[in-house]
């Protein structure tokens, strides 16, 4: 594929890695850890240059420990399923093999000597760190340098870009975003992952923890690997300080015909192109035609009572997180005067302006929000959306002098209601738009992370995908 | 005072240092903030030798602010009742211009240029951070070097071990603690400080987010320079991320008379010497005396079970905060292998050992305590018991090859039930026994802390302290 040509991406046809599908030729000996690794160096060599996902590569400690992976499984001991599974961390979570950066130009350099908990434990289950993806700055809207792996001229999606793009451009199986509006979610949706953004507290984020409303997720190629993934994790490394850990089975969940699904507009509904629009009431029709009930704002009056909630989402969600997130932001600014984006100084100067009590305000608004969401349970097993308001904009270019563009890393409209409710939710490849991905997501209740996989693996086996 | 003999503690006649009575003399011109520092400063030569309350000290930044603060009273414009106040900073907190060592091997000439939260707020204010108080290791049980203001032979308590030394000895007017299990309130009680360990969540503990039962918290020479540092840093930085701030009057609030008070035994009680609780009955006979109603365990089935749910509270917290804290010391080591204690050691392993499943059920069974003393709040207005066993025991000396000996810091015994179910506590210097302090504390509901300042207030006006 040459890498700098768009590549339509067609989700009838596409095929991103998996891991669990080739391990058994590890144990049979006819593939390696080590080989496979090798297989994905030769993707990134080729497509590295145009996507440029990764913000650090150690191509000889992942070696080291592909070959290690590589004794165990011909030993027939793996230490996990995910034993040997090249994986790359967004570039907010230390690592100690590569240097931490944020994706921003005051942090160049950082290089802590630490594993986040879920690297740690990634390690502890015999995973390969391959290297570290770039993240929008901070974690924010602010956009770094990665394109859409089906088309360079696109946003890959942020702030988990390059964990979205790896995966998307076949160099990985999997990569670890996280999500404070729609960092997994949008990325995934717009490069053609599967994706988690597990429950609120529900995966450790060791030394991540400065904001409420923050998640570590897996991005990958399958189902089956999404879940490994985070299944191994949590099992290892718990939930959040004060939280439980995902729960659910060893392997993906098997999958779980909904009864009745919320179908969800949110604030994205009206920015979203008829196309998108269109290939989702397909699925839909594809989903009542399977006899699964729907249900929307205007058949229900919970759901109208969530969505009038959601409305508000964006601002909710952006203020809470740049609230909490103005300590670290003004340290960093102290110390690296200028060296912070427009976009990130203009969010810090908001939340630096706002009080406690306005804080607590947003607070309150969060609590009623998942008040309604909780209402839903009654209502449906799941809700389902798109998972982005169409497919990855263009790349948008700030013009010296002038305000930064919004939405440079893409919309999150249809993101903030799951990140401000805590709930988990799964998206899957299901529609093209003009060659390129749009994600649909499924919803569920905070704790039933399991569920959601569930009934998203029923629907991926039981939707045909759509192209429009 | 010779600072290296015995200085009897009488609560009668010690005065430990004040601020908000001093600060009218600022604004009529007799004294200045550059005066009051420069006397805290010669305390502080006197006695730190032997006391050993700072683990670093910065003179020239702090004459710096305190003249700076000394031009603003001048002006009539002090930026907060507390402007210009020298005040102590635990080195657990990260702070700008001082290196933040946690007490640990590990940690020497660790130096970010970051300030915490509410050290960020604290200038805000226009205090002067002086130092960085002596913290036992991590914030653990591991003794730094501080010794007891009042007797060099005892811990001064830990792990706020310096910054309780530091107001007891009289360097300093306040000083900021913090608390996972009994690192205020015990060292504060050892020490003769007013102290308030916070509502879990009232005071913004900015990059300090890692355990799910830390508290900031200030220790001072009175009740009102007390309440004046918390409510100037919960007005400007707020709550922990997804938690209401510490609320209440901008200045002390008004004493109030409880109608009635639990009595609380606690696993303590056990090994409390005779004397303590002589004391503590006469101080118990004073309120009767004065008419506050008052029940036990014995009186009251809601006080019996929640004795019985705290039987076990040291184990809880100390289980749950060792997981929490695993990540974090674990990277530490990894990185400077054999430079942490081996107390610090043993909780690491133990951590280790434990899985995310052991971790929810100590989570289950703080819910279940945490119910049980929310119970209280129709039986009582507080709840009233002794901050620690009697006084400061004698500093230990581990023996080289055997096991580190238990409680080098005291026992925290009268702690861990408030620290597990979030609940706000001030104590009072109300007791002296064989001449060293002993702490009486009250403890409220969740977010009650300007009700439980208020009483505890009304306690101090109206009982009389008492030596045994």
């Amino acid at each position: 594929m040459d890498a700098t040509v768009k590549a339509p991406y067609d989700p009838r046809t596409f095929r991103a890695l998996s891991w669990l599908d080739v391990t058994p030729a590890f144990a049979a000996g006819g593939d390696t850890p080590r080989d496979y690794l090798e297989r994905c160096l030769e993707t990134v060599r080729a497509r590295e240059p145009v996507v440029k996902a990764f913000a650090s590569l150690n191509e000889g400690a992942a070696r080291a420990a592909a070959d290690d992976s590589t004794k165990r499984w011909k030993a027939g001991k793996p230490l996990s399923p995910i034993d040997g599974m090249p994986i790359g961390i967004k570039d907010l979570l230390e690592t100690k093999d590569h240097p931490t950066q944020f994706g921003c130009e005051a942090m160049t350099g950082n290089y802590p000597k630490r594993d986040n908990a879920a690297v740690r434990v990634l390690r502890q289950a015999g995973a390969v760190i391959c290297g570290k993806t770039v993240t929008a700055e901070l974690g924010g809207t602010h956009p770094g340098p990665t394109t859409n792996p089906f088309d360079p001229a696109r946003t890959p999606g942020g702030s988990s870009s390059g964990s979205a793009a790896a995966v998307g451009a076949l160099m990985l199986p999997a990569a670890i975003g996280t999500q404070v509006g729609g960092s997994i979610i949008r990325p995934a949706a717009y490069c053609g992952n599967f994706a988690l953004k597990p429950s609120q507290g529900a995966i450790n984020r060791g030394e991540r923890m400065a904001t409420s409303m923050s998640t570590h997720g897996p991005h990958a190629g399958s189902l089956a690997d999404m879940w490994q993934v985070a299944i191994e994790i949590a099992r290892r490394a718990g939930g959040d300080r004060g939280c439980r850990a995902l729960a659910g089975p060893d392997t993906l969940p098997a999958g779980m015909k909904p009864a009745r699904l919320a179908v969800l507009e949110t604030a994205g509904w009206g920015v979203t192109d008829d196309a998108s629009k269109a290939a989702f009431a397909e699925v839909l029709g594809q989903l009542a035609a399977k006899g699964v009930a729907q249900a929307d704002r205007r058949a229900d009056a919970a759901i109208d009572a969530f969505e009038a909630a959601i409305l508000e989402a964006a601002r909710i969600a952006t203020d809470i997180t740049a609230w909490e997130n103005r300590w670290s932001q003004r340290n960093i600014l102290d110390e690296h005067p200028g060296q912070i984006s427009a976009r990130a100084l203009a969010g810090l100067l908001k939340a630096e302006a706002m009080t406690p009590g306005d804080y607590e305000s947003l607070l309150d608004e969060r609590v009623a929000a998942m008040a309604r969401h909780a209402a839903l349970a009654s209502v449906a097993d799941a809700a389902i959306t798109l998972s982005c308001p169409g497919p990855a904009p263009h790349l948008v270019v700030d013009k010296p002098g002038a305000p930064p563009a919004p939405n440079a890393t893409g919309n999150a409209v249809f993101n903030y209601p799951s990140s401000l409710v805590g709930a988990p939710v799964v998206t899957l490849p299901l529609i093209a738009v003009g060659g390129l991905p749009v994600g649909v997501q499924v919803m569920g209740q905070p704790g039933d992370d399991a569920k959601v996989t569930a009934i998203a693996r029923w629907i991926w086996e039981n939707v045909a995908p759509v192209t429009a």
